[in-house]
């Protein structure tokens, strides 16, 4: 016997690498290669600080309004955190406690079956269909809830709203969580549901769309009773998780639209060049709606690519896992980013 | 049946009010009255707000290094969090995990007992002696961990080393917990004993003796077992729960020792002379040792006195809970508020 009898041991999760190399081109972790809005500088420059001795607003209330007006829903229907981890995490405390298995694709965010593990919550995996479409029929059956990225990472695939809405249709005693974390790249978004499905959560962040995530930035929205039932687990986790800097640097990015709208399109029209260029050296890969690629060669193998790439400087992603091991993720970057990129791999394919 | 049988229900904590009166004198919150130190300002003002578009750090590293170089340690010793809320948290989830219950006092922090019940920990409390002082015999039996603020709050007591060494050294098959939020202010903490016990994490945060509540920085420090256990679950978590601006706050206040000193010895100075003010107008309380006073009147009562304060603009807290319903938690301001508080006082119970 010893206290290491009853701590609670997790397969650790290892965030992907974070290289800091003098002029590297990093497409590897799926940032915006734009920096935030000028409002966000101002917001910083602006702040007092002079006031971080007093607590944060717990409520937040000044980036969930933010939120609920740009988003056209009741302040009551947004919950905020330290970025969509947070959020999601929260999310899984809080609405997944049945002992029926919560169900999510086997290709997909790599947390999804962290939190399972951390939570003792069970879990089933919905294999993809070979073209890595989700099969909403595997959706269909008895469930202690569900979570589905839309846009799918890594696979950049969007579901339409309509297969959607009858996963969330069929499963009124199941809480559903739609994972939108890439939706802003070109996708369309459930959210107009929420106000019919009060089973519905949403999810989304400012580290991709709103190039914040140093900021740690997520939220969530959904009817007023399931973010009720999520403040309260909140509450009884951190009352005071948004410090007032990402408070202030949050709502300051909600007040340029113009800005987001920008940048958003900018990344798209740079994506679908990518996509042409791929295309042209012998890569294939499923028809991205995210700010990155999920690309194959048809002769040089995934993990050589990466290496390749490597050496030159330029780091992509490269999972080493069942279905996905001769697949590179490649975030979209700036268009010259993505040249350099191209042409080290006419380089390395040739 | 509805999705609803499945949340995770818990009694809602609420935290402290949060009042923004014009002109108001907030003792409510045990936040520092002073600024932190000017080179948070500086370090806030040269922020690249372009890096936030970039993840932080997911190891914190130049906030654990300041720190495990402010405190003597190995940064392997060293972990961090969005407050000492978070980190708490972090430890009950991955330290409490027995079917015997975890043990602290019945007078104490009141998240110990919503954590338990968030994370459905058995747990047991202890009552205080009259005195409100803690019988360390109390936490000699068998348990499934145990947590001990100190100094307590609200209480203000500090308790001897030597006494919490006892705790410690009886209790090899749990982790002990030392909640050492306000030992800054003239309290001897126990992290000389990290070295010697395995199963001890001492907890501290950024949010008063250093003057950034809003900032959301809290840490424990323990041995390089418990650290990389409380990280493994961490990283299962959330990854990235310290913005770069915290990041970069939390080192620059640690880079100003003079000023940490500075202002803690002038709150020290300060509630002595409010011990002695409070004393003349018939106030007793237990001797404290953190950034407040827990004060009872010998004839008015505290619900009272809190009303007629808050008449005045002028507030502090009042727990309507069994033992401390007669008493009045008053954090310690400048010299000036804590003047005009005792001129109200002196006119209230006269």
């Amino acid at each position: 016997m010893s206290f290491e009898h009853n701590i609670r041991r997790v397969v650790p999760y290892v965030p992907g690498e974070q290289p800091n190399q003098p002029g590297m081109i990093k497409l590897n972790t799926n940032e915006c290669p734009y920096p935030p809005s000028p409002k966000v500088e101002e917001a910083l420059k602006e702040m007092d600080a002079g006031q971080l001795r007093l607590y944060s607003d717990p409520t937040a209330a000044e980036l969930i309004d933010a939120l609920a007006d740009r988003y056209g829903v009741d302040p009551a229907q947004v919950f905020v955190g330290v970025g969509s981890d947070d959020v999601l995490a929260m999310a899984f405390l809080t609405f997944f406690n049945s002992e029926k298995p919560v169900l999510f694709p086997d290709i997909t965010y790599s947390f999804y079956d962290v939190w399972a593990e951390l939570f003792r919550i069970p879990y089933q995996i919905c294999p993809l269909r070979d073209d890595f479409s989700i099969d909403i029929e595997d959706y269909i059956r008895p469930n202690g809830g569900i979570v589905i990225p839309n846009p799918n990472a890594p696979t950049g695939l969007l579901e339409a709203v309509g297969n959607l809405e009858k996963v969330i249709a069929a499963n009124p005693d199941s809480v559903v969580i739609i994972d939108e974390a890439y939706i802003d790249f070109g996708g369309k978004s459930v959210l107009p549901l929420v106000e019919q499905y009060e089973n519905l959560l949403v999810v989304q962040t400012f580290s991709k769309s709103r190039a914040m995530a140093g900021a740690r930035i997520g939220f969530a929205i959904g009817s007023r009773k399931l973010i009720r039932y999520l403040n309260d687990v909140k509450f009884s986790f951190n009352s005071y998780t948004m410090s007032r800097m990402s408070l202030a640097v949050g709502r300051a990015a909600l007040e340029d639209e113009d800005y987001f709208q920008k940048i958003t399109a900018k990344i798209v029209e740079t994506r679908e060049w990518t996509k042409r260029e791929l295309a042209a050296l012998g890569f294939s890969f499923p028809d991205s709606y995210a700010n990155f690629i999920f690309a194959t060669h048809e002769r040089v193998g995934a993990e050589r690519i990466f290496a390749a790439l490597r050496e030159r400087n330029i780091y992509v992603r490269y999972f080493k896992k069942p279905r996905i091991d001769n697949y590179l993720r490649i975030t979209i970057g700036t268009p010259e980013q993505m040249e350099a990129l191209i042409s080290a791999l006419r380089d390395i394919v040739k």
